[in-house]
C-alpha cells in the first residue's frame, strides 16, 4: 500500500517558529507612525497588541522564536496536521506531477487560523489582559479566536464583516458556542462604524472596516487588546508551524517541493506554508517557486501598487509597506471572505517586489471548479479560500502534463468548506457568477 | 508535555474486521423471511445487497473477516483516527476519571459512516453493480455514501428524511457536490412514499419511511443495490475498525477502558467502538461496562420491546430480532436525526437482552448542554448524535467525582456538528425544547 498521509508524532511539534525577516537580504520596510512619520517600535504597539506580539512584530534579527510550552500543549490538540499525497487528484488530472497538500482543515475549528489565535490569546492572558477583540471575514479567524479566548478565560468580542455574517450564519453560531459576542460590521457600536453607515447605510462591510471597529473598541475598553488574524509579521510567524512540519513530512515522503502554493488574503496561511521552505532558497541555494493565489476580484499582488497604506478603512492603524488596492477599496462579495482584503502583509509584499514570490489571480468560478474536482477526488470539501490554492496547483499540474515533468507541488489546504456550503449550492446549481472579476 | 493524542501509523490500519457474533454464547436470532417464516440466507439477500455484504450479514462462525486491500487504501485517506485524552474536559468536570474519546469526526465527511460506505461501495463495484441507493437521516450516512460511490464510479440516489432535508440543507449540498441525486422522503417517486403521503400529506419522514423508498427503488432499478448505514450485522462489522484501532491506542496510553460509551441509533458507531473490547469480556475475563446512549424521545433500548419487527415502515425488509418501538413509530423531530430510528440491530439487541450492554436515555437539552461543555473544553463541536455519548460519559465521570474512582472512560465521538449549527443556535438562544422526551 502506497503511503498517503504523513504525520509526525506529538513530540515533533515545532519548538520554535521561523522568522524569515532575519534571513532576508532586503528586509521589509518598517511600519510607520502616520502622525510622527517615524518607524514603529514595539513599545508603540503595546497599547494595541500583547507586548510579546509587539516585540515579535518588529523583530528583524532572530530567525528562531521559542514557542511557549503552554502554546505547544494547545497545539497538541490538533497538531501535527497531516501531509497528504493527493494520488486521486493526480489520477483525475492525469498529471505526472506529485501533488501534496498540508491539511490544516483537520483542526477543531476547521482552518489554520488557530495556529496564531492560540499564542495571541496566551500572550494576552500571560500579561493579565481580560478582554480581546478582533475582526473576522468568513469567520475562520473569529471562530479560532473565540475558542482560544475560551481556552485562556478571556472575554471575546468580534466584528464580523456584514456580508459574511449574513452569508455564513454557521460560523457566527460557532463563535457564539464559545461565548463570543459577535456584531456585524459596520455597526453603530463604534464611531468608525457610525461614520461608514451614515455615508452608506447599505455598506456591506470589509475586513478593513471591521478592523477599524475592533481597533476602536480595543482602544476604548479597559484591559482589552486587539488581535489580528493575518497581514502582520507576528501572525505570519506563528503560522510557520505549518511549513516547519511540512518540511519534515516531505522528508518522510522522500521529496522536496519544486513549487509551494497558498491562497492569499493578507498572507498568513501563505507565509505559514512558504517561509520555512523560503529559508532554503535564501540560505541553501534551493530554487523552489512560491505562488500566492489571490482572487481576481481582489488582486492586490497582481494589480495593486507597492506603497505605504493603512491596514484598515478608517486609518487607525500604522502605515504598512504593502501591495495595496487602496485602504478604501471595496471588494466584491465573493464567497472567499477571508481573501477580501485590500493589502498584502509587509513580508510577502517585499518578497513579491524582489521576485522571490510569484502571484496569480483566480476567478471565482474557476476556484469552485477546482474545489469540486478536489472534493470528488480526495473527499474533502475545501474552503472557498483554499479553492484558490487548489486551482493554482491544478494549473501547475496541468503544465506538467504538457511538459511531462514530474514536479513536486505542495499546497496548503488552509481550511474545509463545510460551513460554506451555500456557496457550493450556488456553484452546482449554476447561479454563481465571477463577481467582481 | 503530557501526550494528548494517540495515532497509529498507516501500516497499522486493521487488516481484518472483528465479527463478535462468532464469539457470542447466545447468538442473535436469525432474520426471518416474512413470507416463508424461514431464516434468511445470504442468497436471499443477494437481490438487495452486495453478495459479500450478504455473506457477512449471516456469518456466525468467522471472528475475523479480511478487509480488502482496496478498502484499506481508501481508509488510509483518513485513518487511523486520533484517540484523544480529554484533559480539558476532565479539568472542567473536576473528575478523577480518565476520559478518552475516539475522534471519528476528523474524516473528510465528518462522521464514522465512511467506514462502512467505502467497503459497501467497493463490494458493489467489484460485482459489476452500476447504481446504488440508500436512505439518510441527518445526512452523515448519505454524505459518506455519496463520496464512496464517487470513489468507485457508481451512480448514487439518496432518500433523505424530509425533516432533516429541511433542517440540515448543508448535508444535502454536500451529497450534491459528489453528484448524488437527493430526494426528500416520503416522496411521490415510490409507491411506498405515495401511500404514506396520501395517508398523511404532512408526513415529516423517518428513517423507516426513507428505507422503504430506497429499498423499493433498488428493487425496481436494473443493476442497483441498496446500501444501509446502520442496524445490520455487516455494517456493525465494518465499523469495528474504530474499536480495533482504539484498543491499540489505549495500549499506547497504557490504559484499558472500564467503560465504553457510544450514542445509539441503529447500532453502527456503538458496535464499532464496543465490540473489539467486548471480545475481551467474552473471552478474556475482562469486565468493561458498555453503555448505549439513546435519545429519550426514541428509547427503543430502554423502553422498547424485544421481538421480531420490520426494519422499515412499509414492511419491505426481513423481520429482524430487535428491541423496537414498532416499525410505525414516528420519532419526534429532534436534531439528532441519526438516532431517530425505531429499532436496534440484532447483535446489540441480543447483548442488551443478555445484560452485556447497558442503555441510558438522554434528553435533548441535556445532550446539547454536554455538547457545548465538551466544545468549550476540547474545541470540537460535536454532532447532535455524539452529544448523547458525551452526556453519558459526563454522567459516569461525575459519578467518579463522587466516589473518587479513577475509572477509564472511552467514548466514541462519532461526528462533528459543523453542519448542525442551527441546532446549536436554537440551544444557545434558549428556543430548543426537550421535544418528544
Amino acid at each position: 500500500m502506497k503511503q498517503k498521509r504523513f504525520i509526525l508524532p506529538e513530540s515533533e511539534i515545532p519548538t520554535q517558529w521561523y522568522n524569515v525577516v532575519a534571513d532576508m537580504t532586503n528586509k521589509p520596510m518598517p511600519m510607520i507612525n502616520p502622525a510622527t512619520k517615524e518607524p514603529i517600535t514595539a513599545e508603540d504597539l503595546y497599547p494595541l497588541f500583547a507586548e510579546e506580539c509587539s516585540r515579535q512584530e518588529v523583530n528583524r534579527t532572530d530567525a528562531w522564536i521559542d514557542i511557549p510550552e503552554e502554546v505547544r500543549e494547545k497545539y497538541a490538540y490538533y497538531r501535527c496536521t497531516p501531509l497528504v499525497r493527493a494520488y486521486s487528484l493526480e489520477e483525475a488530472l492525469g498529471t505526472p506531477a506529485h501533488i501534496y497538500f498540508k491539511n490544516e482543515s483537520v483542526n477543531p475549528l476547521g482552518s489554520h487560523k488557530l495556529n496564531s489565535a492560540i499564542p495571541q490569546a496566551y500572550y494576552c492572558k500571560q500579561q493579565g489582559v481580560t478582554n480581546v477583540t478582533t475582526e473576522t471575514g468568513a469567520g475562520q479567524w473569529g471562530a479560532a479566536l473565540a475558542y482560544s479566548a475560551k481556552l485562556f478565560g478571556l472575554d471575546c468580542a468580534i466584528y464580523q464583516v456584514k456580508i459574511s455574517y449574513e452569508q455564513k450564519p454557521y460560523r457566527r453560531i460557532i463563535m457564539q458556542v464559545f461565548d463570543a459576542q459577535v456584531t456585524p460590521s459596520p455597526s453603530m457600536s463604534t464611531r468608525a462604524g457610525k461614520d461608514l453607515l451614515t455615508a452608506d447605510p447599505n455598506h456591506q462591510g470589509s475586513l478593513g472596516t471591521a478592523i477599524s471597529e475592533a481597533v476602536e473598541l480595543a482602544m476604548m475598553t479597559p484591559n482589552c487588546k486587539y488581535l489580528l488574524g493575518s497581514v502582520l509579521n507576528h501572525v505570519c510567524l506563528h503560522q510557520t508551524v505549518i511549513g516547519l512540519e511540512a518540511e519534515k513530512q516531505m522528508a518522510m515522503a522522500g521529496e522536496y517541493p519544486d513549487i509551494v502554493i497558498g491562497c492569499f488574503g493578507g498572507g498568513s496561511n501563505f507565509s505559514g506554508i512558504s517561509m520555512p521552505f523560503m529559508r532554503h532558497n535564501l540560505k541553501d541555494g534551493k530554487h523552489t517557486r512560491f505562488i500566492a493565489a489571490e482572487p481576481a476580484s481582489c488582486p492586490k499582488l497582481t494589480k495593486g501598487e507597492f506603497r505605504y497604506d493603512f491596514g484598515d478603512e478608517t486609518g487607525y492603524t500604522p502605515l504598512i509597506p504593502m501591495f495595496t488596492l487602496g485602504h478604501e477599496f471595496r471588494p466584491a462579495n465573493i464567497h472567499a471572505g477571508g481573501l477580501r482584503y485590500h493589502g498584502a502583509g509587509a513580508i510577502v509584499s517585499q518578497l513579491v517586489k524582489d521576485g522571490l514570490v510569484e502571484a496569480v489571480d483566480i476567478r471565482q468560478l474557476d476556484s469552485f471548479a477546482a474545489g469540486q474536482l478536489f472534493a470528488k477526488a480526495e473527499g474533502i470539501i475545501p474552503a472557498p479560500e483554499s479553492c484558490h490554492a487548489i486551482a493554482a496547483a491544478i494549473n501547475e499540474a496541468n503544465k506538467c502534463k504538457e511538459t511531462g515533468e514530474e514536479k513536486v507541488i505542495l499546497f496548503n489546504l488552509s481550511g474545509h468548506g463545510l460551513v460554506d456550503m451555500t456557496a457550493y449550492d450556488q456553484y452546482i446549481s449554476g447561479t454563481l457568477a465571477n463577481t467582481g472579476d
